[in-house]
Formats: C-alpha cells, structure tokens, sequence
C-alpha cells in the first residue's frame, strides 16, 4: 500500500516523533510505500487566508470557500496545497498522528485540513438535490483510501472514559474522525490512543510500539467505524436528520454509527 | 466591564468582520472598555514551539509543557504571548468569535490557545493531590470571568440539531466550552450561533445585529452553562469519574452538566 503519515509534533525526540519514526520503519519493512508530511519540519503554514490563491479574487473581497475553489479548479493553489492534495491522491492510507492538546490536534495540523481540504476538492464535492446533499459523509474524493488516528494525551485513560471528566475519547474525536475524515470519504478505522504519556515514558515505549505495530499490520483489514452514509437512506435531505424510525427518540454523536 | 474579543476571520469585509464591528460599537456605546484581539490582522503564530521561550531549553530537547512553564515563571515568553496574557487579566468578559470550520475554531485561534494557555498559567495550576486534582474545571486563572463564544456556519441549522448529521452544536462546542474555558476558570455563557450564512447575508443581516445586541447586553447577568466542578464533590479524584451517584448510568458530553 501507498502510506502518508501526516504528522504534528514540535520536538523530533518527543515520543510523538520516536512513534513516528517506528511506523514509518515498520510500514517499510512490511513492503508498503511510505510518504510523511511532517508539518513542523515542514514549517507549514496553518492559516487559511487570501496567499493561498494565486488568481485574482473572484469577488470584491476574499471569500473563504469561493477563492479555494476558484484557485484549485484553475490550478492556481500555492504550491504547499497541491502536493499536499497529490499525497492524499496517491495515498491508500493516511495516518494521523498528534498529541492530544486542548481536546484536538494541533493548530499546524487545523490548518493543514482547512488549507489541503479546498472547495472543490474535499467539499463543495457532487450533486446537490432534493436526494443527494453532496458527495460527502461516505462518499467523495477520498473515497475508497483508509485512515486512522495516532493520539497521545496527557491524561489518564480514566479521564477519557465514558464518564471520565474529559468526555469520551469516542466523542472528543467525533468531529475529527466523523467531521474532517469521513465527509469526504474516508474510511475511518478505529483510533490508537496512548494516554498518560509524560510519565514513564521510556519503559512503557515498547509496549506502545506493539501496540502500534499491531495496528499498522491491519491497516488494509481491519473493520472501518461504521458511520452511517449521508445519501443512503437513513437521513432526510435536506434537512439531513436521522429519519425518525432509525434510533428512535436517541440523540447525540452515536446515532451516526449503525447499530 | 473590560471586554476582550479574540476574533479570527481572515477577511474584514466578511459578515463575521461586520458582526464584529458591530459588537466592539454596541459594547462601546453601552458604556463598556473594549479590547480586541483579531488573530488574522496581528498575523498571530499559530504554531506552538521552541520559539515561544526565550529562556535556554530546561531539558534536551523542547517540552511543549514544562519549556512554556519555565518561560511564563521567569516571564522569558514571546511579548505576544505575554501581551494576550495580559489582556485576559485586564478583561472582565471574553468573546470568542470565529467562524466553525471543519466543525471547530479556525487554526489560527487554536494557536492562540496553545500558545497563550501556557502550562502554569492556564493549566498546571494549584495542588494535585487526592482530594483536588490542579485548579481547573471551575476554578483556575481565569475563574471570575464571563466568556462566550460567536459562531457562524455555512449549514443548516438542522444539520446541528440533536439528530443532524454534523452532531449536536453542543456537543461540537464542548471540546471548547468545557476543555477550553471552564478547564481555566471561565464562566461559560450559551453560545451564539449563525447558521447558514452564506445566503441572503445582506438581507439577515440586522436581525443577526439584533440578537448578537440582546446577548451583548447580558454579558454581566446570563446565567452560564451549569458544568460542574471538578473539586466539589461530584468527581471520584483522582480517577476523575463521575460518581456512580450522579446521572447514574448516563454517559457522554451531558453529563458533566448539573440537571
């Protein structure tokens, strides 16, 4: 398989990037072609904004979908966006990986999405009707290619749990896994999550490394979370709630899953 | 009251540009000080790093906790980390206000955070111990304030409701309501929220200075989200459950809200 770890981490020796490192040795010695977009190396830029087009502006003003849309349906990206897009095209697989800061990735990583994701390219994608409310939440560009979260915290697994202080690990993640990955097609496979990372790091390492090397075995296998497809019936478009029979009177991130 | 506005939005002939202008005058005519923080005009650094300290690295390599903290205790930061700091001890009452982007703030405002919730100012606080796990979640270096968030978004409003299949805007904003300004103290006012923006935007336009006007004016006496503390009783510490007692077999985001 083609493999792109996109990955955010200030420090090279963090564990972060010692876990880095092993996936990308690992995926290799397992015959898979390797590419990792290392965002602070990269010194990729996170905000979105106006340089990120090099046409005129398609209106008065700069317009945050609009001129993405226009630059990218031209060919007139910066070029930091169109490698990035030609990663993802080339890729079977994405994995991201990130510690865990303020609930979500880093903003390096926010601004990787809000840049690489252009209109036109992973949204703003296909017909958009009565029936069909874009190609999106199962369907879309990244369609068919696989990916997965690698996620460090500080916290306890506890702090995590169901009804750990924190909020579900499941629930932190919905709007990166369900919001950022599956929209535009992915399949999403369950994530790796190391927590309580600053303590006892070095004698716990290898245990992580198992663990991963485990996952990154079942890349190609393992059963995607089973988010429910947006133009397959289970929604009301445009309105797009879940159709009263499915779940009833149940609310909140996990009516979207299939039972 | 001073009030603060953190406003990230890279165009200021956008709607949310106008929705903030119009916040600073009414908050002005109102009698109020106002300061504002806009990420994109200040061209605020997303990226958290090695070069927000100026003291010598405390370990090896960089620490994304313990360099910030060394740095914010011998006030050896970046003077835009300090001059945001700064602020937040000035303000009375802080408004987020950005646009929700792959369902959460834009990068550049997720920088802010980490970059100006440095370890030991905003996180890292008070005593750990078996009865109180840091100053947070209630309590913190900012407990006394009021904050409030204003968002706009291209869907529908029924794309955010309880069964929409973007999730609940609740349970979306939870990762910063609850992670990000109740974790440091902040009392944390309902949101704000525009949906739908992008159409007919001139013609709504005053209906939505009217709302935002009615919420601005009861910044001082709204009644916050009731989230519950950390440190009072509800929390197994230092496992940080919620106890068996309390919403007994509920999990999820709403649980951690008193009924």
């Amino acid at each position: 398989m083609n493999v792109l770890i996109v990955y955010a981490h200030p420090e090279a020796h963090s564990l972060n990037g010692s876990l880095k490192d092993f996936s990308v040795q690992h995926l290799q010695q397992s015959g898979h072609q390797v590419q990792v977009s290392d965002l602070y190396a990269m010194n990729w830029k996170a905000q979105l904004d106006a340089a990120d087009t090099l046409a005129p502006l398609v209106g008065e003003y700069f317009q945050a979908s609009q001129d993405p849309r226009f630059a990218f349906e031209h060919q007139l990206q910066t070029a930091d966006i169109s490698a990035e897009q030609e990663k993802l095209r080339w890729a079977d697989a994405v994995i991201f990986q990130f510690p865990l800061w303020w609930f979500s990735m880093p903003a390096i990583m926010k601004g990787w999405f809000e840049r690489v994701y252009a209109c036109g390219f992973a949204y703003g994608v296909g017909e958009h009707s009565e029936n069909h409310w874009g190609d999106r939440y199962g369907e879309g560009r990244l369609a068919g290619k696989r990916t997965m979260l690698v996620v460090t915290t500080g916290g306890w697994e506890s702090h995590y749990s169901p009804r750990g202080i924190n909020g579900p690990i499941d629930d932190l993640l919905f709007p990166i896994q369900h919001g950022m990955l599956f929209y535009p097609g992915f399949s999403v496979l369950p994530p790796v999550v190391f927590y309580q990372v600053q303590k006892s790091a070095e004698t716990r390492f290898s245990s992580w490394c198992d663990t991963l090397a485990t996952r990154l075995d079942t890349l190609e296998t393992c059963e995607p979370i089973p988010f429910r497809r947006q133009n397959h019936g289970d929604y009301a478009i445009p309105a797009l709630t879940l159709k009263e029979e499915i779940a009833p009177g149940e609310t909140g991130f996990g009516v979207h899953r299939e039972r």
